[in-house]
């Protein structure tokens, strides 16, 4: 590695994030260890850092590394596996299966370690987990030098990963134990869903989570078709069963929303609910649309994520608040509803306030941590620059990320990855492709 | 340029796309000058054609060049200009000022070239264009290589194009009469839409066409306010009109098609209407959303197109299918709706359908014209690869393009186009970005 203590990036335009909606022409950050310590024009560097080494990207723009808030990192070797199929036919016959017969360590290494690479490749710095083996996610994401936030799984059924409930916890625990200090790992508590959690459970994260300080990452209202379960099984809708299990508040990573009416809206809002929105998977899995411009309306945190790669298919951010600007504008029938800035800073800064992590990531900033992507823009398909902003957002192909930092260290160089081996990765992922597509089809078939 | 008369290209896969929904692996196609002569298996390649020279493409899938059914290429120049507005600010206060200030040939020249270059990149062979100045469109194609089927305008109100009705006519068929012949470049009439176009028009266009024997390429129904203000200024919602008029047959691309009822989606079947959907611009502009599920249902040959790039912003059609897909999914609720085999269908042969080619164009197929695009798979995000038609949709990106023949003659080798300057392209287009951001910035500000 050649990380240097203090350095500089100079590109054609930095888009801190913070003031919003701002582009700053011929900038220049400048990075001491781990941290940001300047942000300037360019035209200012040689008088006030003389002697620093500098790195010129022209036609590059600056962003701050992007924030995947739903991941469920290691269902990469299921991508492509079952598409176009209803819900409960892809879960009970296909998903579930599939992992019920494959999940454990080595899968869920290949398979985060593959799903690492791409976010790496595609300018994600960080990612919201929620997936078993957490463990052996964090690991490889600490080797690859990027940021997790890594979820401790509770679900009211046994896996390979957990007999029972009071295992999950206690498994749970112990990694949140043993990453302690981490600087690049954190963890929150992943319940899966109301449908599959019970009431204690959800009281003992909550007590827990507090004493914890860590967030609760939970999928809520997927579909419409949870609250008629809901009633029937808690006599409740599931946000008010939150809410009086006391779940509702800034704690809350809230994904998918897709079935709120305005009163919940209007709830989820007064509580500080943060929304993780995922379009792409909603959209495609037909669950239903989450309203993200009212949300956005009355004031709600939304942030997006991509789910896991058996329902997306690509764990692409920027495609994701593409689909999520455009959605947005058709479902509500406004155009002007989420503008390109507002999308932009839903992988950024929006989704570093859920974490509860704004004061050390999100914008380029100086004080903050040094996650940095810079995107070329001199390709044709970004020809002309009328609008960087616009660009991110519209037009702009993942495949244009040219450099990634993290906390100051670079790892990615003109797109190839210095603490990833791709053929290592790429060839593990065809071995399992050879299993897990084998057990498929003898199953499709049986 | 170096073509053969016969030569070889093998792949890991090949999509044929007809018979539908087929992916043969390791697969050759043989081509001969311009035409598809034989499609076989690798394995038999040496003792069948033993000194046929070959291009090995291992990890590539081949898939028919795609065909972009609805375009106003030149508007390349205005990408970013003005997003994130309701639609007749969007058109009053920024494109239609920008076009009649800057729109002439050059501009035309610039901002198809632009838009050629990338949609070779992009897996493009063949777009079906409506803009001004289609004679420079069509010779700044046919001097890349591609095709286009060009659409000659007419609309009731002037440009620098044409001052009024008769010359718009005038002018069509005399750039009708002189591609007359050519091997690459059809025409179609372009009349705007019902809302900018007469009766008397109308009945031209349909006589004319019929006697010319090409297509009818219209707006139709792009937004909901057509339905009332057609019902207050011709006594009829406007495919009645259409229908009036004798214009609802085989002939006629409707582009957009939102508002849609299902009496007029049984009308539209009943005359073998051709539709173009053009997803992320309709979401953009909040236009409203085609039923396409329910179009396919009853019969309707539905193809694709990206719009132009001042209201998608990218002329990405793996793209938009990926879109295409996953909104009617969530639009009909059903996520069993376009599969991804029929959203790939919708930009090869339905798209040639829709242009009455289809028995030339469309598919892999012995005989057809050697259109054929090459797509490297084995990026870490198409990795494993369960399935390639769901990679292709779901989890490609247009960069994984690598190369594209048309009518035999190679146009793009590992990403670089052979008869389009990249440097002088996007050179100009730069020029472009200060004329008309400037101009805009001014108007902006007045």
């Amino acid at each position: 590695m050649s990380e240097q203590t203090r350095y500089a990036i100079s590109a054609s335009w930095v888009v801190p994030m913070e003031p919003e909606n701002t582009v700053l022409k011929d900038h220049t950050v400048i990075i001491e260890q781990d941290k940001i310590i300047d942000l300037l024009p360019t035209a200012e560097l040689q008088q006030r850092y003389p002697d620093i080494s500098v790195e010129a990207l022209p036609g590059h723009a600056l962003i701050p590394g992007l924030i995947n808030m739903h991941a469920h990192s290691a269902m990469t070797l299921m991508r492509g596996l079952a598409d176009d199929l209803q819900l409960s036919v892809w879960l009970n016959d296909h998903i579930w299966p599939a992992e019920q017969r494959w999940m454990g360590p080595e899968y869920v290494h290949n398979g985060a370690q593959l799903a690492v690479l791409e976010y790496l490749r595609g300018g994600i710095t960080l990612f919201n987990d929620n997936y078993f083996y957490p463990d052996v996610t964090a690991a490889v994401t600490s080797q690859a030098g990027l940021r997790a936030c890594i979820g401790l799984p509770v679900i009211n059924f046994p896996t390979t990963w957990a007999r029972n409930t009071d295992e999950y916890f206690a498994r749970g625990l112990e990694i949140h134990q043993s990453l302690k200090g981490d600087k690049l790992i954190t963890t929150a508590f992943a319940p899966h869903a109301p449908y599959s959690v019970d009431d204690d459970s959800f009281l003992r994260i909550r007590k827990l989570a507090e004493e914890m300080d860590i967030p609760i990452h939970l999928h809520l209202l997927e579909t419409a078709g949870e609250i008629a379960d809901s009633e029937r099984d808690f006599g409740l809708r599931p946000l008010a069963r939150m809410q009086q299990l006391n779940l509702l508040d800034t704690r809350l990573l809230a994904v998918h929303m897709t079935a709120l009416n305005d009163a919940d809206i209007e709830t989820v809002a007064r509580h500080g609910v943060n929304v993780v929105h995922c379009p792409e998977s909603n959209l495609k899995l037909a669950s239903g649309i989450c309203p993200v411009a009212k949300l956005l309306d009355a004031g709600v945190n939304v942030s997006v994520g991509t789910d896991g790669a058996a329902s997306n298919n690509d764990l692409d951010l920027l495609g994701e608040i593409r689909t999520a600007a455009l959605l947005a504008k058709g479902f509500s029938g406004n155009p002007e509803a989420v503008p390109a800035a507002t999308a932009l800073a839903m992988i950024t800064i929006n989704a570093a306030r859920a974490l509860g992590m704004e004061h050390q990531l999100g914008s380029l900033v100086p004080g903050k941590q040094a996650d940095i992507c810079a995107v070329d823009l001199s390709a044709p398909e970004t020809q002309p620059i009328h609008n960087v902003i616009s660009h991110l957002v519209y037009a702009t192909n993942r495949q244009q990320v040219q450099h990634v930092w993290v906390a100051g260290r670079r790892l990615l160089r003109n797109r190839e990855p210095l603490t990833l081996d791709v053929e290592e990765i790429t060839s593990n992922a065809r071995v399992w492709q050879k299993r897990v597509g084998k057990d498929y089809v003898a199953q499709a078939g049986a």
